[in-house]
């Protein structure tokens, strides 16, 4: 079945495949053009992902960082959203398969379907430590940490609470050292008052790192201010450990097994199945090749952007997977391909401009790498706020996600502390370990 | 297993099980008497439910109206909160159990757990058609109502269209009404911009009531104004309407089968378990007798507020299942077993001072009935906001709630409108039906 939105326009159809930085930005550069654009996205918002480890640590909710592709759009009559799964490409007849049965055709397809978390072979361990990549993963770490504090409150043996107050953060890029930042205020800071029987200031925050320093890709600069700021704040820093094995309720790192009640997985990305869509070669991300006016060769007509896609810079360097370069190359394939629909003009090579690099690690530090200069320390993090909130989409949001920063920032208080019903948490498996070793009759549960 | 948080002071322990308005008031009363304290919930928050329609309707989110019970409360030191869900009560031996083995010993327990939703012996509707009692069941609602246009949207004959579009909200209280006023308003003015292949305020949304007319509790004279504000906002109201049968996508009433993607319950709700926990004889509505000092007779120690109780006035008519009747016997009760404990005090009677009754219909459009006094309208509605804010828990959630509301008040949207993943749609089998009767291959998924 055609899902193509009625009534069907007279002129060239370009495909957009999902609503983040790159799909969105795509479609708002070739808004009002005499160009017809459906842009498809599973979910019905486009999620503002660089702040998700604050609903993750309760500090916002998920509609201050979401925004629905369809408000977003919607000035533009040209533009049509559909929320839908994408299933496959039928390249030769030129269609988008959409569901078990519909499908959408194009002129043009840009394939911007963002990335996945990368368990490098070791699948199994995605249902135990969750990326950090939707609302449903941000929910079920936060609901993990906060009931982790509420069983511990119940269990009367101090060796006996410490598992349900752990949590390890596996991966010490910028994701990795966010999470455990906000873990550890939120855990030391903003809970440390309410609970009787335990002390939140005692919750260990533990992040694992495979590598030789945490952040790579800032200088060692940065990176070292990073690790100081963090073993400061109570996060113990462990380099140089690949993690060997995760199980419910424990992570095995050099030998050591850790009892852990929450466990994050941010040891890199891979890209979502595009490549398979095509039928082409990807490289060892699974990112779709392309040249420099971001086309798929051999597939004509099909383009590819953000972490879909591997780029390169003029010298020939893999741009990272950053939104702001998802975003560059979604402003200019949307223009261009406007101009080359509009009027015949070729596409010119796309160049990407660094608006520097940033990391937040807590409470008034953050750091800032804009190539040649760099930023750390609360000048960096005044900035980093003021850079996100002009990044998210509209004024109410701006102004929502201002005022609970700054009360937050008043009070240490973060003001999303609610576990829904609907998270699932893996503490059950640490009660079970737990209640082997127990001997007031919980082992028999 | 005692779960009484450590440590366990010398002093008389009141368990007050339910952290909603009338358990929290109790709480609240006690701080720092001498006396311990242990309040029970089965979520870490209190939720402010006479805004829940508005996180069902995509207004507000559920941060906004969930207070954490451990902040609300953890100024007092001689209060315990304990997350669980309670099983039973151990009358004789004067525990509270919770879970599978644990329990806690009381002097005095206070039963404020509520009340569920009434099917009136038809628990299989209940899947299919949610209440509106907790955060789970508003995100539901919420992601039915948007997930059905982004599928009438999809579907191109307009006959198809409608079951997507349609809304039964059943029961013409003031959940029922809140609930039809707000469905309406978010298809009608939030959304009918948004969609190119639909037309949002074609949208139908259709009130139920058995009885003679709506809003009963209230005098004629504001339930007939809010039977024409509804009207006048595109809400079908059907009064002397009892429902027949549910199933997943249809409600039949009258024989006639109306199909529709979203069906809400507000038709009346029952205690909670409570009774069965004490093994008393129960109203009609499952709630507990009470003496006027709320007490339950035969069951030396223990206590019942809110809809758990079925208390009366001094001239013996029932009160109402009211947030504020719940409210003011938490705040009596709190005092009361304060002064007894203390200093031997006998429980003076309980009075309820009605604060009067409101609902709110839309946008400028509620209701306030003071006994004598009565009012509707604008001034209603802003009288009915002011309320409401000063009622929520907390500075920065009254400036955030007043902020989305003054913005949709400006603006019209909704900011919340997102789909999250866990949600389950009954729609599935409104499509299911949809394709049956359909010609271009859908009926053979």
């Amino acid at each position: 079945m055609d899902l193509t939105p009625a009534p069907v326009h007279d002129c060239p159809h370009v495909v957009i495949v999902g609503g983040g930085f790159g799909g969105l930005a795509c479609a708002q550069a070739l808004g009002s053009k005499r160009v017809r654009v459906t842009i498809i996205d599973r979910h019905n918002y486009h999620l503002f992902v660089p702040l998700l480890y604050q609903v993750a640590t309760a500090a916002l909710s998920p509609a201050d960082i979401a925004e629905p592709i369809r408000k977003v759009l919607r000035r533009h009559d040209n533009v049509d959203v559909v929320m839908g799964e994408v299933s496959g490409i039928d390249v030769a007849s030129r269609r988008v398969l959409v569901g078990s049965d519909g499908y959408i055709p194009y002129d043009r397809l840009v394939l911007a379907t963002g990335s996945v978390y990368n368990y490098f072979g070791n699948q199994r361990w995605a249902s135990v430590a969750p990326g950090l990549k939707t609302v449903a993963d941000a929910r079920r770490i936060r609901a993990s940490v906060l009931r982790g504090l509420e069983r511990a409150e119940l269990t009367k043996d101090p060796d006996e609470q410490q598992p349900h107050m752990t949590s390890v953060i596996v991966g010490g890029g910028a994701t990795g050292v966010e999470m455990a930042g906000a873990i550890a205020e939120l855990t030391r800071c903003s809970l440390h008052r309410d609970f009787r029987n335990i002390d939140p200031t005692t919750a260990r925050t533990i992040l694992l790192e495979a590598g030789e320093r945490i952040l790579t890709p800032f200088p060692e600069e940065l990176a070292r201010y990073a690790h100081r700021r963090l073993e400061k704040m109570g996060v113990s820093v462990r380099v140089q450990s690949p993690v060997e094995n995760i199980s419910p309720g424990t992570v095995t790192v050099a030998g050591e097994v850790i009892p852990a009640c929450t466990i994050v997985w941010a040891a890199g990305i891979r890209a979502s199945p595009a490549a398979s869509w095509l039928d082409v070669e990807s490289d060892r991300l699974g990112r779709v090749p392309v040249d420099a006016t971001l086309a798929v060769e051999g597939r004509p007509g099909v383009f590819a952007i953000g972490d879909t896609a591997a780029a390169a810079d003029e010298d020939g360097r893999p741009l990272p997977g950053l939104a702001q370069v998802a975003r560059q190359q979604g402003t200019y394939l949307g223009q261009a391909l406007a101009a080359e629909l509009e009027s015949g003009t070729a596409l010119p090579p796309f160049r990407f401009r660094s608006r520097g690099n940033a990391a937040v690690v807590g409470r008034s530090a953050a750091l800032f790498d804009f190539g040649g200069h760099r930023l750390k320390g609360w000048i960096a993090w005044i900035l980093w706020a003021l850079v996100h909130v002009y990044l998210l989409v509209g004024f109410e949001k701006r102004l929502l996600v201002s005022i609970q920063w700054f009360w937050q920032w008043l009070t240490y208080q973060s003001g999303v502390r609610i576990i829904s019903d609907e998270e699932v948490c893996e503490t059950d498996a640490v009660e079970a370990a737990a209640s082997n070793a127990d001997d007031d009759g919980r082992g028999s549960r």
